[in-house]
């Protein structure tokens, strides 16, 4: 084992919630570094949503980690739910005088790890076997296996950002923290291909054939899903077939033909929703991934864990700047109080644009009269379009 | 049997579908006579609810049936959503400019069925054994029993009024209608009394003890409803356990404490929602609960049973005025626009609003979190308001 090494904050995970903590806390002089389980090109790899909140973007200019996102990010003055043949714009601009920004978490990433070296952050790959220690104490540390050399961190804080299967909730005893989940009969089968989108702004669409969403990454990126059951598999789905399954949903009602082409990524997520209470555990602090999951419907997962590391921050600021205990008291509660908001919306669209193989014609009839409904009503579109473009922080 | 008689609409049912459609008719001279299966006294025993939009009160007022409703009713400009013991204020005067009548459908009726002699709007009561014939005729009939003697009314048209267990909706082929149902797995357990009650605005309460309503009929008459199961029998409830429970639930969030006051009536009633399509078989066309029921959360049952009859008179009278068949077609799609908005509104009020024994902890978060959304959200409290004055017809 090395000598062990001293920081202010050992961030577990470089996914965007550790990277942007690690930029902010940074940018404030704290000295902080990142433990990350994984090789950069991994990290980089994965797939995720890809339109964000003015709290995400708002972040990341702060940062002056923008310039990409500036060039090559869409904006996006609206979106639309479709029922049928029945598309309903929900003008976001108009209803609340905010927008969303279109650009992939994965260009977040790479656009935060880049400007890491340049601004003092370090971030320790390919780390193994990372455990958290003494998360009760006031001398919590972290240790990992590096080249087969076991390291280990002392921090004054740990923030473990390291998702849904990470060693940082883990690290809290079962006693002490209550969990919430629903998980939903079915999944969302995706392809990304170089491709056209087929309208200018997302469509989410409620048809007969299930649930479907026509999205981007920018201009020449497109990005699609469709619903299916869990017992469905990858190897079921050839490419024609899912751009079949597309055409058919999207021809009748975007503004171009769905444009096929070589798919760059295919998958089938599960769809789930997942809070863990508590946030804190001693000198430990989860955000993003680490203490909750919404569906991917409403994209609000990565603006979540902006929003969370954007409260850490401050209040480890706080602490650092005067010793401010109030401000880390008040981070779960203040984090939590948006998260549900944000897990609500998310459950709710979820509910509203999915056929659930439970639900009977009743039900059924509920989801037609809601978009009936918020068609024609200016006060429910405006309460869609503020969760969408997020709520207040 | 009698030598039969001929109108031009004959209208089963004299609860307030049927007399308010009957004065309407009246009023552009057309002839009716409604046939009713009960004794007066009876239709005015039943107790039912007592929130009107000014879509039922603007139709009173058009009518001149209007003097003692001005006079006895209570104008509410705002009711109340309560989770435990926050109290949200739906201020619906604010919000959407107008405002609900209290007066009980009690009132309503007596005031509709003392109108009719002076109008010529002919009541037979007491009509045992209605059926209906010929429907897809153009020579319908409606035959009764009435003091051991048979009737045939003949007419051009015939109005179901006759509510969720009478014969009009009976009377049309299973093969050609389609239900919609879903039943709750609770039940409203109401006291009436004469006390002030508590609070001068309905709250609707949703704690840990269930739901509650605490409403009113007038500055002196107090309507109160807790949630029970459905295995709940009236006779586990003496009427000061209920007093018991209806303290405990609004004397900590109400203006001030509950009276108690001899019960005028005690009941538990099931919550159903209920859709009925077709609403037109030939010359029967159906209107309010004939045609469908909402779960009383939200009071939409007689404002919707309103609508119905303003635009099935509208259709009538367009018919007889000009044989317009055009009128009469587009009856059922109008009125179905605005009842599965109104099922809608009901439903997702309910579900918000009560506990539901399969629901687990992620969904009863979810009503925390929407309640929580809702106490700081103007254009969710404008959605909410504008269902609870009545959509635009």
């Amino acid at each position: 084992m090395t000598a062990p090494g001293k920081t202010g904050v050992a961030i577990i995970g470089s996914g965007p919630s550790g990277l942007l903590l690690g930029h902010l806390l940074r940018a404030a002089g704290i000295e902080c570094v990142i433990i990350e389980r994984q090789a950069p090109d991994y990290v980089l790899g994965r797939i995720r949503a890809g339109v964000l909140e003015t709290v995400t973007t708002d972040l990341l200019r702060q940062l002056g980690i923008d310039q990409r996102m500036n060039a090559e990010g869409l904006i996006e003055d609206g979106f639309n739910l479709a029922d049928g043949e029945q598309l309903i714009r929900i003008d976001i601009r108009k209803l609340t005088g905010k927008h969303v920004t279109v650009y992939g978490q994965t260009e977040v990433t790479r656009d935060l790890m880049e400007a890491a070296p340049a601004r003092g952050l370090e971030i320790v790959c390919e780390a193994k076997d990372v455990a958290l220690h003494d998360l009760e104490s006031d001398a919590p540390s972290v240790t990992y296996l590096k080249d087969g050399v076991e390291h280990r961190l002392h921090a004054e804080f740990i923030a473990g950002c390291d998702g849904f299967h990470g060693a940082s909730r883990k690290s809290i005893p079962a006693a002490k923290v209550r969990e919430f989940e629903r998980v939903y009969p079915f999944g969302w089968l995706g392809i990304l291909a170089d491709v056209p989108p087929c309208h200018s702004e997302l469509i989410y669409s409620n048809s007969d054939r299930g649930f479907a969403l026509a999205s981007m990454r920018s201009s020449t990126r497109s990005r699609y899903y469709i619903q299916v059951p869990l017992t469905e598999r990858i190897e079921d789905w050839p490419e024609e077939r899912l751009w079949d399954e597309l055409a058919l949903r999207f021809d009748p009602i975007s503004q171009h033909k769905v444009v096929r082409g070589p798919a760059l990524e295919m998958s089938i997520a599960p769809l789930r929703s997942y809070v863990f209470e508590t946030m804190r555990h001693g000198r430990l602090f989860l955000a993003g991934d680490a203490a909750h999951i919404v569906p991917p419907t409403g994209a609000k997962g990565l603006n979540l864990a902006a929003s969370d590391v954007l409260y850490l921050s401050e209040a480890l600021i706080a602490h650092f700047a005067s010793a401010d205990e109030h401000a880390l008291l008040a981070y779960e509660k203040r984090a939590l109080a948006r998260i549900w908001k944000a897990e609500r919306f998310s459950w709710s669209l979820t509910k509203l644009m999915h056929r659930f193989p439970e639900d009977g014609a009743f039900e059924r009839r509920m989801q037609i009269a809601e978009l009936d409904y918020l068609a024609g009503s200016t006060a429910m579109q405006t309460a869609i379009a503020e969760n969408y473009v997020g709520l207040p922080l």
